[in-house]
């Protein structure tokens, strides 16, 4: 039996009030106490206090208390994967759609290792995350036992936040300082490290929200200073990240580019970008390093509106690092951890930028026909995409130009890997879909790439989240293969054994439907639109694996 | 142009020698200098030199220049895996069978971070692997390129050597630093991280190959201590791990059984035990906490023969950590670092232990019908097995007592998890087989575990390696339901939805066929009989889906 604390009755009884949290939510902003709750319980209701509803969770051992506390306590949607590679990339999508934390459950030090890539990304996408991981008991950890390894070692670059409970009655507390940390903006990772015997033990206390800090505002003479810049006639080009991607922060960037001529680009790769029809149209820094340093060429002064310095993804002999002139000015209008909105906003004003009409969208052409080409692949998408879709983007090499060739698509989401760590596609779709319920997720998604967390297609069966993976199989790691014959190197045979997925030849709709998602093949852009049309036309996953 | 240097002609080219590492070691053992050669293929005739003539391999952009080097220089054998985990596991697997290390090729932090799990498992193991990661260019790292990461950091707590290689003139020196700390009794990690400049830079020099450090010698007194101990007539056991598990430690601690009345056992996860007909059977320390302690009641002295101290998995409330009585004395005959095989037959001398004959294997009985068990599975394979087949055990809760139950089966090499992250169990296969070539690989293989690192299956199909999957089909993570009571909670849905793996049920023999391994459902054990006698009547890899 608990009661609660405060002013109301002592035999009202708390679990009553836990298991209907929206409509008890003034009775759970009381402060619990007592020796009936154990910590597991606490931060749950922490977590659900803290706006937290969903937890994608690949659990062990030591967390079966916190699953018998969220069996135990309504309100948290629990999504499982099979390979934690799938539970922190769907984290990531989740929030990146859903604008706020979801929660990963991990098992100890390596269940967390296999996370990592995808917490990687996540952290280079600047999304919120409660990143909870299990691990032994406290008093159990100097003992050694087998799965005992460093967890916060691990979590630590990754993490904007680590912290290991070491008590029950912390727990709580800790985990309202996770979520707070994981909201913090542009959004981090807050890792929070559980042993067993702080979920298990009683005393539990839910953790009053802590709201997060307010973003530093952008200071005004930076605003006017930049103002000054753009109104000169020396070249200059603003590279957008962030919330500046957003169709409100396009178009004011689209003002300012109309009041001043200043060029618009997009970073390299972005968490989401508002796109297609009605929306600024925006190119983004290309990933061959020529043709980044021709596009960046004879620009006078780079404006960074939450962005990264223009990089190149790898060092190559003879090849410059930074994407830009060396003679280029450089400057910062408002840092990743600021409003860049608002930022942004300040500038047009500074200027007197006048509102002005949006580009004309280009008309959107009728699907492809024939052989799958990237260009056939981006006119059959513009042509077909359903309005408000979200397409992720881990087509690596073959897809390069398909985001720029889908303007003309009904108004979409684009979100890519931005950590460059491949096998993000998959999971990112998979919590995109949880976290935009009613919108078709589309995914673009190389072979190679998806190998590495093909277990997400499972997740998307079990949760029928309506998810189209268009499978574009070219049987190699093609950006290997090009990046070898860059080397000068004609591949050999050992080379081939290394970068070519042929032999044998993967076959992605039986991988597919061994996974649970229906899934066919098309060789033509003809049958891909057939089969595009009739995965849009239901609820649940499919698969098109697209010849290419 | 290369030279060589030292005595040969000026005009003898140093390509020719590369080319024919086995004609021409005489050639090789001179150091090749100048400007022509680069790091990496530096690195490659460094690993060729001490020994290493294997590499499995998921490499990236920042490893061209060491695939091309690959692919320049013969006598490197390199697998594709299309998930790190399945590249560490198979290296794992692989050090267990040759007895010498294999050398990975992983891609910057992400990369090596999708290996760390299995990395985990195999430092538990004591498995020697020289663990190569490239990463970012030596003065790109600062400028922080989406893929950067923390690759040291993430290496060090799985690595008994970590080293980031800054030059491409020492990279030959490193690689041997590498290979001799790989190879330090009884084996280690070596991580070698080789930022993409150093393969690229020409300069390289091949490494010497360096000796491991001698083991240290056990002092003669903690022998004379150990055995007066033994003759004592207290109740001690001996707990072997490592080389004392190979057929002849495990003779020469029977010898000391005979002449002591000491028992015998293993310690819980064990790399590779010797077992079946002609060897000494042998137990192993159990997992549930509640039998291990029974197991382990009543002892005075416990005798660690290389192994750890028999610890509980996980703590329990209320249960113990260690599963020894508390008042029992702890001696070590012999530490991990040392020479088991030695340590116990000085322990044999010490006792003036005769030679005994070996204990009579149980007749082999038939195959099981009917319904599979864990009985009926044991009794299968003691019938079936291959002579000198390897099991690699990844049965978790379903097949604890089959390797006790199949002592009676044809001699065999048993191989556990020793770190207890699950996935290990199909990539351990894979390299078990490129490591013992000619010896049929059977994997008890639970279903769970293996959608971790399912992506092996490929591996084996494209190496067309000799490996049996049986696929124990539960469609659950059984251990956890049963942990989940153990909690004393009945699941409810929330629970379910994260423990239970059907809806959708995953169809193993379309997975397999998907990624290139056929493979077929058994439901009854006279079903099993026939594919699993099938599968072993041929070359390659097959899957027999046993549903229990």
């Amino acid at each position: 039996m608990r009661f609660l604390l405060g002013k109301k009755p002592a035999n009202v009884r708390a679990r009553v009030a836990l298991r209907n949290p929206p409509r008890f939510a003034s009775l759970c902003a009381l402060t619990f106490s007592g020796d009936r709750m154990n910590g597991a319980e606490s931060l749950v209701h922490t977590l659900l206090k803290g706006g937290v509803d969903t937890c994608f969770a690949n659990p062990g051992t030591s967390e079966m208390h916190f699953v018998a506390a969220l069996d135990r306590i309504p309100g948290m949607r629990c999504v499982l994967g099979l390979f934690e590679g799938v539970v922190t990339g769907a984290a990531d999508g989740y929030a990146r759609m859903a604008g706020k934390p979801a929660a990963t459950l991990l098992h100890c030090g390596p269940g967390l290792a296999n996370g990592l890539a995808n917490l990687h990304n996540a952290r280079r996408a600047q999304s919120q995350i409660v990143n909870i991981v299990g691990d032994q008991a406290t008093y159990h950890r100097p003992l050694d036992a087998p799965l005992t390894a460093d967890t916060e070692g691990w979590a630590r670059p990754v993490s904007g936040f680590v912290r290991t409970a070491t008590r029950a009655d912390r727990v709580g507390a800790d985990a309202a300082a996770a979520i707070q940390a994981a909201r913090t903006t542009p959004g981090q990772i807050a890792t929070l490290i559980l042993p067993a015997d702080t979920a298990w033990n009683e005393g539990g206390v839910i953790g009053t929200p802590l709201p997060p800090p307010p973003a530093p505002r952008v200071d005004q003479g930076i605003v006017a200073a930049v103002a000054r810049t753009l109104r000169s006639p020396e070249p200059a080009i603003l590279v957008l990240a962030g919330a500046a991607l957003t169709a409100e922060g396009l178009a004011l960037a689209h003002r300012i580019r109309a009041a001043t001529g200043a060029r618009l680009i997009a970073q390299m790769s972005n968490a989401r970008i508002a796109h297609g029809a009605g929306r600024v149209p925006i190119d983004r820094v290309p990933y061959p390093v020529d043709r980044a340093l021709a596009v960046l060429d004879g620009l006078k002064h780079i404006v960074l509106v939450g962005a990264v310095k223009p990089v190149a993804f790898f060092a190559y002999p003879g090849k410059p690092g930074y994407l830009f002139p060396p003679d280029a000015q450089l400057h910062v209008l408002a840092r990743a951890d600021q409003d860049l909105q608002e930022a942004l906003a300040r500038l047009a004003e500074e200027l007197g930028a006048p509102e002005v009409p949006l580009p004309e969208s280009p008309p959107r052409p009728a699907p492809a026909q024939g052989a799958p080409t990237p260009e056939a692949v981006a006119q059959s998408l513009s042509a077909l995409l359903p309005d408000q879709a979200v397409v992720v983007d881990e087509s690596v090499s073959f897809g390069r130009t398909i985001f720029s060739d889908a303007a003309a698509a009904a108004p979409h989401d684009w979100l890519q890997i931005v950590g460059g760590a491949i096998g993000d596609g998959l999971p990112l779709a998979t919590g995109a879909a949880v976290g935009a319920p009613g919108r078709r997720v589309i995914g673009l998604q190389a072979d190679g790439s998806a190998m590495y967390t093909v277990q997400a297609l499972w997740t998307q069966a079990r949760e029928r989240l309506d998810v189209t993976t268009i499978l574009l199989s070219n049987r190699k790691y093609a950006i290997l293969l090009h990046e070898l014959a860059n080397v000068g190197a004609n591949p050999g045979r050992t080379a081939l054994d290394m970068l070519d997925l042929s032999n044998p030849d993967l076959d992605w709709p039986r991988i597919a439907g061994g996974l649970g998602v229906e899934g066919a093949r098309a060789e033509t852009m003809e049958k891909f639109a057939d089969l595009f049309s009739y995965s849009i036309s239901r609820p649940g996953p499919f698969l098109i694996e697209l010849v290419v």
